[in-house]
C-alpha cells in the first residue's frame, strides 16, 4: 500500500466522546463487551492525566517521526492523535514542541505505541500523553507512512473517527458506529457500581450482592475447617 | 487437587505484624536472611503505599476474580489479601469495588500477581494495593479457585496466616512461626543503621566502617594510578 | 582483566557540566549526534530527579555491591557514580546508607544497572537515582570488580570522568574531549527551541516551519480525501 | 459487540496463495510495501515449519479455547486458522487433539497470538503452527468470542479470507483484494534477488551493485584511515 | 532461616514416577488438575528432551553455584535436580562438568530457574536440562543456599521427594503424596484421548464429540451469513 | 560525532583467534576473568553454529542497515562482522544476499544487536550468525552510522579487530591485547577441565575435588536429618 493522508474522516459526535470519557476506561470497556481495550505496557506518561477524543491515526516507521507532523495538519479540535508503527519501536517520537503544535491545532491528547520525550515538561503543560516508553533518543524523517488508515495500536485496531478514551486505567478504543450505544451502556454501569459500592462499604459480601453461592457450590468449590481435611477431600 | 476454602488459619500476632511493617521491607528481608522476597516486578500502584498484615491466600486462574470475592468473606481485620495466578496474567482482577468489600472486612491491602483498575480510585481512598500491572481488562467468573491454601506469588511463598509486609521497595512475606524472631533481628538492624547512618553522613567510608580494606586485598583488588598502569598490571 | 582501582581519572570540567545539565537530557542527546544516551529502561526512581556530574565508574558482579563502597572512597564533589554489571541483575545494590555516604564525600547522584531500594528515604533525601529495578533484594560483598575503567550501563560506554546528565528523560554520556562542544550545542537547540515553540503554539504547522511539503511529496506521499479514494490509489 | 460466527467469507484464491507461499514471507513482506508482518515473537514451534492459507479468523479470550472448537467446523481446504487473544496470555489452548481435527477439515496450519502445547507430537504429524509460547497450560471453555471477524494477532490487522504465508522468518498478512498483485510483485522480487545473488556472490559490493556511494558521501559519511583522524574530523 | 543441607526426604516410588513420565506434562498437567505446572519460559535446552524424576531441591543464591556441587552429593539414582534462585538470574550456573557428576551419581536431568552453559556437550552427552537462559556467564562459590528444603522454581512450588515430570511442553511438579492419584487419572486420559483422536482425525467435530453446541447457544454465540448481518445484530 | 568508516584496523593474528575459537565461549570467557560476554540474548539462528573471527564493527541506526553495505567493503579474510545499533531494535537487518556478500569478502560470520531474516537459507548456507531476534521486517538506507569505531553490542565493548567468539553458549569478545594471554590460559582450563570430567565420571564428588567442604562448614552450612531438624535450627 502507498503512503496516503486520508482528510475526510467522520468522527464520533462530541457529545458521545465526552460521555464516554466521564465514565473512564474501565467502565466503557465492559459496556463495549470488554474489548477495544489497548495493552497494558500503554502507560500515562504523568499520573492522573486523562482524555477522551477522535482518533486521527498515524502509521509510522520505526524510529521515523515525520509523520506526525503531517497528521497534526488533519486535527481538528477534539482530535486525540494516535500513532501505529510497523515494528516495535521505543524511540521518543514525540516531545513538547509537538505537543505544543498539537494543541494549537485542538488536540486533546496522544495515544503512541512508541516512546515520547520532555515529559516532565509535557506535565507542566497539562498536556496528556500515553506510551508505551520514555526516551529521549531521536528519530529520523525519512520514511513516509500514512494517516487515517485503519492501524494496530498496542494491539487495538484503531479507525479514524473512533473514540478513544484514556486514563490511568489504560486506553480504550470505541467504534464511532457503537459509540452512542457503549456510553448509554457505561452510564447505566456507572449508575449500578454507585448503588453496590454502597452495599458493599455497608458490609454486604459480593458473594450475596451478586448470588455467587449457589454457582460456586455447583462448580465444586467446598468449604473446610482445615487444610488437613482439605488434604483428605482432595483424595476422594 | 479439588477447589477448597479453609475456612480457620492460625494468624501471625497483630503487634508483630505491626513491629515488622514499622521496619519496612529491605530491612525486614535482610533480618530474614535474605528470604521471602517477591521478585521487584511486584509494584504499588500508588507512591508511598505501605501495608503489614496477615496473609489471606487465594489460587486464582488466570483471567478469573470468582474466588477473590470467596476470600473477602473469610477476611477478619488486620488481613491483607495476597492472589497467586495459575498462569501469567495482567488482566485487571481487582478494583475499587473489590477494594470497597474488602475494606469493609478490615482487609488492610491487597498483592496480586496479575492486574487491578481503579487505580485512581485506589489510591484516592487510600487502599493500599501491590500488583504486576495496571489494566482495565475484565474478568470472567467461571472457574473455582483455592482460599486459604498455599500460594506461590511473585515468586514466593505465601502460607495464610503468614505476615506480609509491603511498600515502596516490594513485598516481604515472613512465615507465622518466624516472624516473632524475625521482627526483633528487625529492630536490631534499625538501631544499628541508624548509628551507621550518622557515621556516613560524618565522613566515614563503609570501607572503613564495615573493616573491608583487609579482605578486599586478599581478594585481589589493587590500586593503580591510571588506567595504563592497570593494563600493565592486567599482563602480569 | 584483574580487579583495579585507578585513583587518578580526568574530568570534565564542572562548568561544562552544569551547562550540559541545564540543556538537559534530550537537547544534550540531539546536540551529541544521537549518541551515548542510555537504553528507556533506565529510569529515575523519583519524578522530577535530575542530575549532572562527572562519572566515577564501577563494573561490579550480579548481586554484589562490594565495589561500591570501594567507589565511594574515589568520589570527589560533583561526581556522579555509574554502574555497570557483569550480568543482568535487579537486585538492591544501593541503599540510603550508601547514598548517605556518597553525598557527604560530595556525590551528586547514582545511575546503576541493577536495582536499588530505600526508594522513599532517597526520595525524602532528595537523592537523586536512575536505576534499571527497585527491589529489596540484599547483596553479597564476595567478589571485586573494578573503578574507574570503560565501563558499559544500560547500553552505553562510559569512561571515567565523561560528563553523565540524567533527568526524567532517561541518562545521557557524553564524553569528556566532546563536552564543551556539545555543551555549545546543545545550548544553541535550546535558544532555537524556544523560537520555534512560539511560532507552533501560534499555530504555523511543523509541515511549514521545517519546510518538509516537497519532500514529503517526492517520497511519494499522497493526500486523498477517502480512505476508498486511497485504496484506488493503493492499486494503480 | 455480540460473540458471533460469520459463516460465508470471501476467500483469497488457492493460486495466488500458492504463489505468494513460494515466494516466503520476507519476500511477500517487502512487496507488501513492508506492511502486515506480525510482531517477531510469533514463531513457528518446530524449525523449517511452511504454511500459507486462507484466514479463518477467531477472537478468543484469555485461556479459553472453546472458540477454536467452534472455529474448526468453519474451515474448508486451504484454510489456515489465525487466533488473536483479547489479552496476552501464554496458556497453551492448541494440542495434538484440535490438530488432527483441523487436519481433518483441510487446515493446513495454525496462528495463535497464546502458547500450544504437544509441540512433539505436532512435529511429528508436521502439523505446521507459529505461536508466541509454548505451554502445557490447560484451558477452559467459559467465554464465547467470535469467528470470522477481523482481528488482531501479534500487532498484525487479520480479516478473513486474507492470505497468510508463514516460515521460519514469521508471518506475514496479505488483504485478499491485494494479494494478486502483491503476489506478481514478490516473483519479481525473486528473480531479481536471484540475479543479485549472483553478482554478490561473485564479489561485486552491495555499495556498487546499488549505486550507494554518492547518497553515503551526501549524506556526511567519510573515510578514515585512522581512529585518531576519525576524532579529529568530529571536532570540526 | 539458617542454609541447611537436609539428608533425610522421602521420594515417589519409582513405578509411579516412571508411569507419570509416560504420559507427558501436559497430560499429567491436566490430570493433576492443571496445577503445579512450571512458568512457560522454562525450556529445554536441546529439542526432544524428556525426564521424570524424583526431586532433590536446591535453593541457591544469584550467580553462584556452591549449592550444587551440596546437592550432587544427596542424590540418588533416579533423582532430578531443581534449583531455584532468591532472585531473577540467567547466569550460567551448570554446564558439562556438572552434569557428569550428576549423572555419576544416577541423576536424571536438571531444572533450573537460571542460565545453563555447554549446551551443545550437553545435548552430545544426551542430559536432558530445562533452563530459564542459555549463558556463558560463570558463577561464584560464595553464599551457602540450602539443599532439600521447599522451594519456589518457575512459579511452582517443588517439595524434595515430589515427582517431577519435563519435556518439551515443559515442566510439571506432582506431590509426593498425589503421584500415585494422579498417574492412574493421567494414564485415563491417555486412554481416553487415544479414542477421541481416532474420532476426530475420521471427521467428527469437537462441536459433537464433546457436545458444546447448546452451551454455546446459551451463552449467547450467534452464527451469522455475513459480517453485515453481525453489526447488525450487534445492535440489538 | 560524525559518521565516520575507518580503513585502517589491527587484527588479533589469526593463530590466536583460532585457537581461543577451539576453546568454546564459555571456557574463553572464564579464562578472560569472567568479562567480556555479550548478553544472553545473543543467539544463534541456527543450532551448532560456531565462528571465530576478528571483529569489524558497525554502528547503525535502528531499522537501518546502510552501514551493513558500507562495512563489507572493509570486511578481509577472517573478519567477523559486528553490529550495534543506537536504540533496541528487532528488524530484519540482514539477509541471505547480505551473507553471500560477505563471504564473498571473506567474512567468517555475523553478530548483530537486531533481527536478521532469510534464517533457513542462513542455515542451508552454513553461513553462522548470531542475533537478538529473527524478523522480516525490512529495513530502510535513510542514516549513515559508523565503521570500525568502538561500540556496544549486546551489553558488551567491542573495539575494532578485537577477537570474536560465537557458539551455541553465547559470544564472547576477546580484546586484540589480551587475547593471546586469554588463549593460552583458556587452553590451560581446556587441560584441566578434560582431567576433572574423568574424576567426576568415576563419581569423584566436586565437594572433595575442589575441596569445598571446610569452606562451606565455615560459612555456616548445616547438615540435617530431616525438615523439621532444620527448622529447629533455624530458631536457634
Amino acid at each position: 500500500m502507498k503512503p496516503v493522508v486520508v482528510r475526510n474522516i467522520e468522527r464520533t459526535d462530541a457529545e458521545t466522546v465526552r460521555s464516554l470519557g466521564a465514565c473512564g476506561v474501565s467502565t466503557v470497556h465492559e459496556a463495549h463487551g470488554r474489548l477495544g481495550l489497548m495493552k497494558p505496557y500503554m502507560r500515562p506518561v504523568w499520573r492522573r492525566a486523562h482524555a477522551a477524543g477522535t482518533a486521527v491515526t498515524v502509521l509510522a516507521h520505526p524510529g521515523d517521526n515525520w509523520m506526525i507532523h503531517v497528521a497534526i495538519e488533519q486535527c481538528r479540535p477534539g482530535d486525540l492523535l494516535v500513532v501505529g508503527v510497523t515494528a516495535d519501536n521505543e524511540d521518543g517520537m514525540f516531545g513538547d514542541l509537538l505537543a505544543t503544535s498539537l494543541r494549537a491545532r485542538g488536540g486533546v491528547g496522544l495515544v503512541i505505541d512508541a516512546g515520547v520525550r520532555d515529559v516532565a515538561t509535557l506535565e507542566d503543560m497539562g498536556f496528556p500523553v500515553w506510551s508505551r516508553a520514555i526516551s529521549a533518543k531521536g528519530t529520523v524523517k525519512a520514511t513516509p507512512g500514512s494517516v487515517n488508515i485503519p492501524i494496530v495500536c498496542a494491539g487495538a485496531i484503531v479507525n479514524p473517527g473512533d473514540a478513544v478514551i484514556a486514563d490511568d486505567d489504560g486506553v480504550v478504543v470505541v467504534p464511532r458506529l457503537d459509540a452512542a450505544d457503549v456510553a448509554e451502556m457505561a452510564r447505566t454501569r456507572v449508575d449500578a457500581e454507585d448503588a453496590k459500592r454502597a452495599q458493599l462499604a455497608a458490609g454486604t459480601l459480593g458473594l450475596d450482592l451478586y448470588g455467587m453461592r449457589e454457582a460456586l457450590a455447583k462448580a465444586g468449590l467446598v468449604y473446610v475447617d482445615t487444610l488437613e481435611e482439605a488434604g483428605r477431600i482432595a483424595k476422594k
